[in-house]
């Protein structure tokens, strides 16, 4: 046998830093305020178990095939009738489902783009969607939220430069409208009608993530992106955070001509077919809104209690928008602080959290850290919160 | 609202044609030789609703979470010691569970090569395979295949030619050594032995795609080509085959350099935990090889049928290799013969198949066709082959 030659792997992971995945699950001691995981006892254990045997008796053989069985048009007309709720009206050939959020951020991605293309996102943004527009070796740019979400005004002067000649156009623009990961806000309504007419006015294409929207700790529900802008706008959002992660099973709705691309981009044809007959057994078996209240108020309690916890260990030290859903909470402390740093006497000290850098393209030391109270309890999330506190002390006595 | 302006849709659409999804479930009242699907009572139904109620109790929540419980360390070591039996010596870590072995095409295409790489492939070729290479945007070559698999002969004149700078060096060779799908036959001990040097040599690596290797009626199982080349071949194979394709649970394994980028490419994280949770279980509780005996020999009956049938009603005017195991039969008809039209003309009376030119590059007409004798019984097999046989001496002699 030859000796082996170095071989040429794909340029796109020349781009790509390693993010996201390294948080997970490697300190069995640490509160992990890091994790954006459901907490464990959410998961509707028994009724799924009774869904899948109920699909496999009643679908039978159609279940287990490539194909699948009815389970599937039933599932995508509970998103459709759901999707009302979010100004969103379309039909069931406008809905795909997919294997969590993440596989449609990258279809949609390699359906939208080639390399090299521009794409912009906000800052600070999902790591798991860079990543996504890392590998389809998208040139990204980033413009700042603030607290009623993406500077929208800041992104029409970028167009408006874009249409002079004096930048890339975007071919999409990746936003997470509700309950944004990391920063925990809102897009205004004034702001998502501005942002789908800009998409129509530039021809470029808006992602909206709405991973979080059914954990909505108020009970407002704001008009979609998508509802101001059909045409121009893929709208995505997944049952990972209302049944369980581990079924991998989300959706993406957009306008049939696109939808029939990014069916050509999932090579591997339908999501578990077996999964999405169970899961629209559950659906069928379960009240939805007797399924959800517990469950979001499960998450509204956990706020609370980090949002109680930093104002008792905290006092007016840091800053953060209370978020009014999902799973995280963006802190901002005082700008000598580097939370790179933080993280690492953080986790030292038995906590971990997801550093500000992480979020932003830049990946400069930043003054701010996402912590998710989705995962842990109250009272992990109190005396996470309170070791937190002193390590922040610490450091800041350090840096005076 | 603007008036909506033409979207640039990725470049990597202009270059995948329509093939494959255009055969599966339209004429109901078809016999469907088109379907490479398992025959529905092959599925372990009862079985494998225990195995689901098992896992969600048993490992509970951790199986309903992103990131698993134990379920997905033991189904990595039942896919270690099988793989055994294919002379495949690795650690758990060089597996790695995909959702189908299409997804696993995709990914290392995308983990191996940029657009505008070349890639090699057999003449005929699984049509799945070369969506995903079209998609890379691969620059493909096709070398014919004969009763013994691959003209690994012929690949070697290509490669000297690609070293003398005469025409591009393949990023890898894309090869389905056993079962092949369409053309029914297995790749010689003694060319996968010569093809994995050349690897070594020239510097590229082999796809190996083993989706039907369990399917055996013979009991020989020829060693892997990754059994000699370890370092240069990906190996593939899935549980699509053997316990059901609503799973969508297939493996890919590599050495760990590769592998690790190849879980970069696969955005989506973990595929579904739960499914991997409970084909652990099922494994724990079926003894395998009382599983696969009357799985196997299903097929084999299918097979015998098939043949059967081929001889009593077309007699010598056809030609094809027995198929040694797997789903298919690859039927030659003399060179008059445009199966295309063939396929028209069947379908009117009753029958499909996938027509020859779908498994070539250059889809050309061709006198070849794919007869899946997977799916059907061995009633509705004999009467679709005494249709197939009507139809094509309507064919004969119009050409005559």
């Amino acid at each position: 046998m030859e000796k082996l030659k170095p071989f040429r792997f794909s340029k796109r992971f020349d781009d790509v830093p390693l993010i996201g995945s390294a948080f997970a699950g490697e300190h069995p001691g640490l509160i992990p305020l890091a994790f954006g995981f459901p907490y464990p006892n959410s998961f509707p254990i028994n009724e799924l178990a009774e869904s899948v045997v109920a699909a496999l008796k009643s679908e039978g053989t159609e279940a287990l095939q490539y194909s699948g069985g009815p389970g599937q048009k039933k599932i995508l007309k509970w998103i459709r009738e759901r999707s009302r709720l979010r100004s969103i009206d379309v039909e069931t050939d406008q809905i795909m489902i997919t294997s969590g959020s993440n596989q449609g951020i990258d279809l949609v991605a390699r359906t939208l783009t080639d390399p090299g293309d521009s794409v912009w996102v906000e800052a600070p943004v999902y790591f798991g969607a860079l990543r996504a527009f890392y590998l389809a070796q998208n040139e990204l740019s980033a413009f700042p939220v603030d607290g009623d979400g993406l500077r929208v005004d800041l992104v029409e002067e970028a167009l408006i430069e874009a249409a002079a000649g004096k930048r890339p156009m975007p071919k999409f623009i990746y936003v997470l409208p509700n309950y944004h990961n990391p920063a925990g806000i809102n897009l205004s309504v004034e702001r998502r009608k501005k942002l789908a007419a800009l998409a129509y006015k530039y021809n470029f294409y808006i992602i909206e993530d709405d991973a979080y929207v059914e954990l909505n700790f108020d009970g407002d529900f704001l008009p979609s992106i998508y509802s101001f802008g059909p045409e121009r706008v893929i709208y995505m959002s997944t049952f990972s955070k209302i049944v369980a992660p581990g079924i991998r099973m989300a959706w993406v709705i957009s306008d049939p001509e696109v939808l029939s691309r990014i069916k050509i981009v999932k090579t591997e044809g339908l999501t578990s077919v077996l999964m999405q007959e169970a899961v629209s057994c559950f659906l069928e078996k379960v009240d939805f809104e007797d399924h959800l209240r517990p469950l979001v108020a499960g998450y509204r309690m956990r706020r609370d209690a980090m949002v109680k916890a930093i104002g008792d260990f905290f006092g007016s030290e840091v800053s953060f928008e209370k978020p009014k859903g999902g799973f995280f909470l963006w802190l901002s402390f005082p700008s000598e602080i580097d939370t790179t740093k933080l993280l690492h006497d953080a986790v030292e000290a038995g906590v971990s959290f997801v550093d500000g850098k992480s979020f932003y393209l830049d990946r400069k030391p930043t003054n701010n850290l996402r912590l998710a109270f989705s995962f842990c309890d109250e009272m992990q999330i109190r005396k996470a919160i309170r070791i937190l506190a002193m390590v922040y002390q610490k450091q800041k006595n350090a840096v005076c």
